[in-house]
Parts: C-alpha cells; structure tokens; sequence
C-alpha cells in the first residue's frame, strides 16, 4: 500500500512545484490520512523538497480508527511540551532548505498561521488551497470498495431497524440503535452523527434527534452511514408510520421521489454539477417547493462525509468517472414536516452500466 | 435568563471597548452559545456598537442541543447563497459605522480571514484573542448545576455498567452501551467520545475503541462524560478484571490514586495551575513514572470538554472559585496497560467545604 500513498503525495508535490512552492504542509485530518494511510491526532505532514516528514504531537496510537500510517513515511515524535507540530514543521522545511511552504489556509487558524510565520520570517508562505481536496475527487477502486462495504452496513442497520416496533420510540433511542447496529456490522463509527427525525421534524437536514416519540400518521425521516476504515458512506430514508398515508404525505413522497430518480439519472460523467442539481430542482420547483427544497442536492464522499464536489445551484465544474457522491433532494414544511430520500451512488460511464447505487435499501413508501 | 446573555455580552463589549475596538465577531461555536444562549450551526455573533447580531447561514432549527436562543437578541437569518456569515458579518459592522472588527483569530481560518478582510479594506480586523474563553473560566451557579446533573448521569451510567458482565465484551460496544446509557438517564450526548480501555490499552488519554474484548486479569479503564444542556462533565475510572489483581496492578493503582488525590486537595481559589499539577506529578515521578506520566494532569470544563485552564507544568495562572476543573492522573506502560483516575470537581473556598466533588463513582481499586 505505501506505494499508494507516496504515489499520492508525488502527485501533489508536482502540484506544487508547479505552483513554484518546493514544500508543503498538510495539516487538514482527512488529507494527512489520504496521504499517509494515518491522521494520528494532531499530526501534520510535511512535502520538503527531498523527503516527507510526519509530525506527530505524541507517538501514534495505532488506533484502527487512525488508520494505518505508511510505514516507510519518516516520522518525528515531538516532545510533549513541542508545541504546535505545524510550528516545528517550519523549522524542518528550512533545514530541508526551502524558501517557501504551502500552506492549507483554509484549514490553518490565523493565530497558527501567523505563529509558523513569526518563528522564520524569511520563510514565504504560499497557499496550497485545496489541492489536496482535488486530488481526493476521483477515487481509485480500493477507495470505492471501502464505499461500497459501509453503503453495505448502512442498509443493514436500517433494514434492521425496519424490522422493530417503532411507534413510541424517541428520535434519540432510535439514532442511538442505529449507530450500535452500524457498529455490529463492522463499522469503524458512525459515518456522521446519525439524523431521526419524526413528524414536524421529518425531511429536515441534519435534524438533531430530541425526545420526540414516534407517532402513528408521522413521517419519519432517518439519515445515517457507516464510517468503513475511514470512508464514509451516506443514505437517507422517508417512511410512514401506520397503515395508510395521507393524500399530502403520498403526493409529497411521490415529488420527492421523482426528484431524486432525476438526480440520480443526471450523474454522468462531463455532467456539470449544477445540472445534476437542476435535474431534481426543478421537480421540486415546479410543484411549487422551490423555497422548502434543500439548498444542496449532494455532495462527495470519502474520508469526510461532505467533500466535493457540491451539487448546489452555484457550483462549477463537471463529474468525472469514479466520483462517489450523494443525491439527497428533500422538501420540509414547516410544521407539517416533510421527505428526504438519499442515496450514495458512484459517477461510471454508460459502457459500465451508469452510475452506481451503493446504497440499496427500497426507495417505495413504506407504511410502518 | 435573557438578561443573563445581555450581562455576558456587555462585559464582553467592555472588553472590547477597552482595547479599542468598538466591535467585535464571535464564531467560534462555544464562545457564541455562551453569548447567546445557542449556537445554530455555523452561526456567528457580531458585537456592534449599538446592537448585538446573530447571523444564521439558515434558520434556527430550534433543536435542544443548540439552546435556547436569547429572544432579545436581534437575529439575521442569511440567503440560502448568502456565502459566510462572517463575512456578511463585515457588512453590518461597516453600517454600524465601526472601523475595527475584533476576530477570534484563534478559531478563523486564514482563508475567511482574508475574504472579511476583502470586502471592507478601510475595516481594520484586530484580534479579539480568547477573550471569551476567558470569561467563560469561571461559572455561574446555573452552569454548575448543569454540571452537577451532567455528573449524576455520568456516575448512574458507568455505576449501571458495572452489574453487567464485562468480560468477552470489546472495548466498542462497551463504549456504545455507556452512551446510550447517558441518553437514557437524560443526558443530550456523551461530552465527548466515550473511551474504554483493555488490557494493554489501559490507561492511554483519549484510547478509541478497539474490538479487543475484556479478558480475565485485564486492567479496564473508562472515560466518559455527559452533555446536559451543552455542559460537560468527565468522569474516568480503572477496574481490574478478575478475582484477585496482580501485585503490579495493585501498585500501579495506588501510585495514580495517591497521586490524583494530592491533585484533587491541591485545588483552592490562588493556587498556581503548575502547583496542582505538580502536586499530582511528582508522586508519578518519584515512582520513576515521570515519562509515563500524562502530559496534563487536568484541565477545565464547560460548554467544552477542555477548556481553560489547563493544569499542566508550563500553565500560568491561578485558580479562582466555582471553576470546574477535572483531576486525571494516569500512567500507562506500553504494551502492560495502565491506570486513570478521572474527577470533574469545582474549586471552592475553604470557607465553602473546598472541591467540591462533582463525579462521585467510587475510587477503591474494583475487581469486576
């Protein structure tokens, strides 16, 4: 594997000496793992000129969790009183011999960056923005393997979920259920912290569960992933609780539901992103759900539950092949609540079938 | 309660004011629930001269673990593209005529920084510092008795896994029932990843959860802690598993007993934070567990799991009463296991009965 990783680092030091940076500090947790195979707490990675240098604040736990760092990396332990390990790195880069260091400005606070910058002056820090977060996009097989397992234990955990007494339950018990079950399943974690969200509460994004109980006639909108070795997956369900759904509750279900086929048929590469939102925007819209529609229509996946690319109205770009990425649309009415169906799906060409649904759980209305 | 925001908010705006800048941006999330009484997702407070801002990306979801927002507090809820609020932020402070804006540099990234910096060049950005985290030190009876009721939970949760049995079970699912065990006694989530250490793992900070199981003669040890309307308790203790420890267990345990006590009856309003920790850390070290030891011996808790102060060697500072701080002492010894000892207490005067003791889980060495 460690091949991989310094193939990945390769990569991104010509990114740099392109830029005419001869060095770059990484210091965002997802992409140290990326590149590195670990994101030990606190480390930051250092690309000098002629090697790579891990900068851990204490020796690295071995925590599956953490990953697993690339053996033949070079890593420094610093003391427990080293401070902060993206000051230090400074001082590694100029003994490297480099007058200038990419820095993740997006990621670095003001008070570190001016702190790397006030121990060597002559030192020009650049910006490396986010090329890491590139590089992350497209991702190889192994990467999509490693969706495809925690799409797998996701839709496990829901469908046992499926299988129990619901009515009475609080949002809260039943997000606490789901993350134990993604967990005996083989997750590493929860891949975000898991939504349930009940009645009045359904459809919206991101609903912190509360002690709401589920009632007969409600929607019930759950939205949970399994984090598999560091990748995380995401699916999003809308349920009925009882026998039969209202009229609005079917009408509604069936808008979003076309919504999100239409999504999920626009995945293509060379597909631009803000298409893909158009495509099931536009189904909200014309219904008239054009202001309770989800700012967002998806977004990557990865090592981070939210990368890019975004699949909003502003964004720029176009899908390129082996791009996992979400197709969530959702309508919430204040009070009434409202239907979010979400699945993980990875961009393929049409020769290999279209896009690929990693998440399988049944999209029907189902009345619990 | 509203008057109780407004009073944070001037004493803040005092501040402010006394090192010359008539306005001042809060983002980081604890600092604007502590000023406002929630803290909507990436919500920021803007502290203008004449009124108080809160800009919301979206609106409040109204969701118990943001809060209860001050109903006195103007609030501004941004477009669905309405970018970052901290740099809408700017805007409203130029209208308000201010010409200084204090930042939290310590929680901006570079890249905001700079885009608030952009769209008002004659705005001048100072830094605001941790001038919130540092009114935030010392609690109000209010918050210590949510932290009272966060240690409750705490205690009633760890107290209940203790009757069940524990050996065969792995570190992970023994963690997953402990959180839900806080939700179940009323807690709004654990204060932060729940740890469970076996065996060779014990004793390590911030242990994650492995699939390793409780095997007989194993050193167990737990940390976890209780949100109770955003407040924060810990609670860490060590067991061993089996009949009869072993010698070494039994010392070990005493050493990290006696050295957490001298820890705890160190805490007294005046006492310098490196004399507490010293007072823990030099019983480790005359046992020869001086690099063993944990880097800090305690820290402060709030709305954050660790805040200031921090009791650590090279702290400056002295306590003040009703400043919740833990007292966690540990060693592990790699590859054998370790022990902590975990306590949230809050520094009270003599007069007042000194520590008081939040976290009351018994302390004599269990065999489980």
């Amino acid at each position: 594997m460690s091949e991989l990783y310094a193939d990945r680092r390769m990569r991104l030091r010509d990114r740099c000496a392109a830029a005419g940076s001869a060095a770059a500090l990484v210091s965002r947790p997802a992409n140290v793992r990326y590149l590195t195979g670990g994101s030990p707490a606190g480390a930051v990675l250092l690309l000098g000129p002629d090697e790579d240098v891990l900068l851990c604040p204490t020796a690295p736990g071995g925590d599956p969790a953490d990953g697993r760092l690339d053996e033949l990396l070079r890593q420094v332990v610093l003391p427990t009183d080293g401070g902060d390990p993206a000051v230090a790195a400074v001082g590694f880069a100029r003994e490297a011999g480099a007058d200038a260091l990419s820095v993740e400005e997006h990621h670095l606070t003001v008070a570190r960056h001016r702190a790397m910058g006030s121990v060597a002056p002559s030192l020009r820090l650049a910006d490396l923005s986010s090329a890491v977060e590139q590089l992350r996009i497209v991702k190889d097989e192994d990467e999509i393997a490693c969706l495809r397992i925690a799409a797998e234990i996701a839709d496990q955990a829901l469908g046992e979920l499926l299988e129990s007494i619901l009515v009475g339950r609080t949002e809260r018990h039943l997000a606490l259920e789901l993350e134990r079950r993604l967990v005996d399943h083989g997750a590493d974690g929860p891949a975000f912290p898991t939504s349930v969200a009940t009645g009045p509460h359904s459809g919206r994004v991101g609903h912190r569960p509360t002690d709401r109980r589920v009632e007969e006639g409600d929607f019930l909108s759950v939205c949970l992933g399994a984090n598999y070795r560091g990748y995380r997956c995401e699916i999003g369900r809308t349920f009925v609780i009882g026998t039969t759904p209202a009229d609005w509750q079917i009408e509604l279900y069936d808008l979003v539901f076309a919504a999100q086929r239409a999504g999920r048929e626009a995945l293509a590469p060379g597909a631009a992103y803000r298409d893909v939102d158009r495509a099931a925007r536009q189904i909200l819209a014309a219904a008239g759900h054009g202001d309770t529609a989800t700012a967002l229509t998806g977004h990557g996946v990865g090592l981070e539950i939210d990368e890019d690319p975004q699949l909003a109205p502003a964004s720029m770009g176009k899908l390129d092949a082996c791009v996992p990425v979400t197709v969530e649309p959702g309508v919430h009415l204040p009070g009434r609540g409202g239907v979010r169906i979400d699945d993980t799906l990875v961009v393929r060409q049409e020769a290999d079938g279209g896009p690929e649904l990693l998440t399988i759980t049944t999209k029907e209305l189902l009345a619990l």
